[in-house]
């Protein structure tokens, strides 16, 4: 079977404040960083999976980023898949 | 001054275990999806940013990067820049 590699990135939504970013993009400044107009720090989740094809591969996937690791309330995600 | 989007992916260096990406991965069978070979969870830092020109952006980013983002005794990183 043909072997996919999935990257799913789980990002805050635009309306949820971010201090871990605002942490970082503040100690950016203090070492010397300087023209960050934004900062946002979100999760990578990279997968490595057996499917019969590229559209089962997606519905595994899109299945569990669904329930398993993006909480809806606050995150969304998007996927990218390819051929490995 | 041009604009960039920088995107850092921080990952646990492959020698070091990752239980929340265990975690994930035991979960995801429970749920029904087959065939996962590998699953390892990272962050990911969105940066907008403002400089001269490209090659100050990906200074300025790596700095970051190698200052505060990651932790070089269990993490590396990679960088994706592109104007925006």
């Amino acid at each position: 079977m043909p072997h996919y590699q999935a990257r799913v990135l789980v990002h805050l939504r635009p309306s949820v404040l971010d201090p871990a970013g605002e942490a970082t993009r503040s100690a950016a400044n203090r070492l010397g960083v300087e023209g960050i107009e934004n900062l946002r720090i979100g999760k990578v989740v990279e997968i490595e999976l057996e499917a019969s094809n590229e559209m089962d591969a997606r519905q595994q996937v899109e299945l569990m980023s669904d329930r398993l690791l993006a909480n809806p309330v606050i995150e969304d995600w998007t996927l990218e898949l390819k051929l490995s």
